[in-house]
């Protein structure tokens, strides 16, 4: 069921020479103002302003030429629409991407810019899943899950790959839980590559699904999903499931409140744009600080994908 | 008059061990947009968030034991009195910081967490020397200049050293002109360590008193100061006039709208919060950007501080 070492250092070289190295950046006042000595893996400053570039790599380079020619289609509320979308172009395959009418204009807008066969569909999952399988039906594209393909969790798990590559002594890495592909990927380069580096998730209280899934060890949904964190309201899938429960060692969940005051400080004093679902880690961290008290701690970026006209501060 | 390889050389090494050396990022899509190859030195990732520690750290180093006992004193509107607080603090000596009372809060608050010692004082730079001028007498601190300093320039200008070390074939470098420091030691690099590598200057058409300095060949001066690019609103001086005279080769200079629309792209594409002043140079090179076209262009982000609460977009 765990991917072997093997194939998480293969996806390593076979994403890299599609995706920056971003930088570690690292501040001495939130280590100050944390207790911990963090190092930021800046995954904002990917191409197409995410890690979900990483999966989308490592997964269409697996497909066969009959499936490249064919395509490739996702459902994406966002972040990964633009990475399928921009990974295709790369590398030369039609990518179809499903999105639903609630998704901000600025990632519709990035998707076609990167060449995405865009279609709107109502709000809902059901909407969105129905229009993608009629697009498989209909053009033979293969249908690639945002999280929830092994080929995709393995190729996030990239940015934790690299960090650990830079800081080879961190003793946690921290990442958004959303949909579990980028949670699960951490923990499998932090298995293979960490010294005993325990991962840590990070999720909003109002989609705490996976803190759930976490205690009853069984995949649990959200009623509601209100929150700021939009990249981090789906539910983890069966494939990510299994890895993420013998790999993850807590999960921790904050309120609205802290993810807007952490995404506030790492705006003003890192001077980067992230998104509110990277910020979760970060107030994680400072929710339970006595836990990482002069810890170092791997903190990751996801990504920096944000309407600037409508900003929680 | 011009500082010598060996100075330029030295301050490298002397300011390398307080600074962060900041990434060099580049973006696909603001190359496709400018037509120009774009390497971007991230100041703005900079420790206080502005290249100007590099200045402080080099000035103060040079100073003698009796000097240093004493303290410095400057006066600024934000960036410099910050990074001479915290270059200060990390050399173990008092830093004296006068700002004007039209000051964001957030570059007074700053000053003051870095241990700054602040006067505040009315919005004139007349009031501002003033209360300068009784420090240095009252406490026998050294006053350092913002920008009309040799050591201080040679310091701002590591920037364009680390730049050119990272990216050694670049056609030109352009930096934002204000009081002149970072582009006169920006120049200074370039002649030294470049390869036939132009020095431009970015600089709002409301405050041009650069521009036309270069073209009058006497020092210009600014009636009104009505820019968003509040770092750039003073003059050159008697120091860093010659230098730029020598071996900058051109200033551009562009409208208040094109400044904010090049701020917006590097915010929404580059995932970078930078102020108003930081974009200048990018709005330079997209005004002009048939005479940028191919060609390789390091720019200097100077700096992020700004405050989220009043973005001009």
């Amino acid at each position: 069921m765990i991917p072997s070492r093997q194939i998480v250092l293969e996806a390593g070289k076979r994403v890299a020479p599609f995706v920056h190295r971003t930088p570690v950046l690292t501040s001495r006042l939130l280590n100050e103002l944390s207790g911990a000595e963090v190092f930021f893996k800046c995954e904002n400053l990917q191409k197409m302003g995410a890690f979900k570039m990483r999966g989308a790599i490592n997964a269409i380079q697996q497909l066969n030429e009959a499936q490249k020619k064919a395509g490739v289609v996702t459902h994406s509320s966002g972040n990964f629409g633009q990475a399928l979308a921009l990974a295709a172009k790369n590398l030369g395959v039609n990518a179809y991407i499903v999105m639903p009418s609630s998704a901000p204009a600025v990632k519709i807008e990035a998707v076609k810019a990167y060449g995405g066969l865009v279609t709107i569909t109502g709000p809902t999952l059901e909407a969105r899943e129905k229009s993608a399988a009629t697009i498989v039906e209909e053009k033979g594209a293969v249908f690639l899950h945002p999280s929830n393909d092994l080929n995709v969790i393995v190729g996030q798990g990239t940015a934790a790959l690299e960090l650990l590559q830079d800081q080879p002594g961190l003793e946690y890495i921290m990442s958004p839980v959303g949909g579990g592909g980028l949670i699960a990927g951490t923990a499998l380069a932090a298995h293979y590559l960490g010294d005993n580096c325990s991962v840590v998730g990070g999720e909003p209280m109002e989609v705490d699904d996976a803190y759930r899934t976490f205690k009853s060890g069984k995949i649990e949904y959200n009623t509601s999903t209100d929150t700021i964190a939009d990249g981090l309201k789906t539910n983890l899938g069966d494939i990510n499931f299994p890895i993420i429960m013998e790999l993850v060692s807590d999960i921790i969940r904050v309120e609205e409140g802290e993810i807007i005051s952490a995404m506030k400080l790492i705006w003003e004093r890192m001077k980067l744009v992230i998104e509110p679902s990277s910020a979760v880690p970060f107030a994680a961290l400072l929710k339970e600080r006595e836990k990482f008290k002069n810890k170092k701690v791997g903190i990751i970026l996801s990504g920096g994908n944000v309407e600037l006209s409508n900003l929680p501060f």
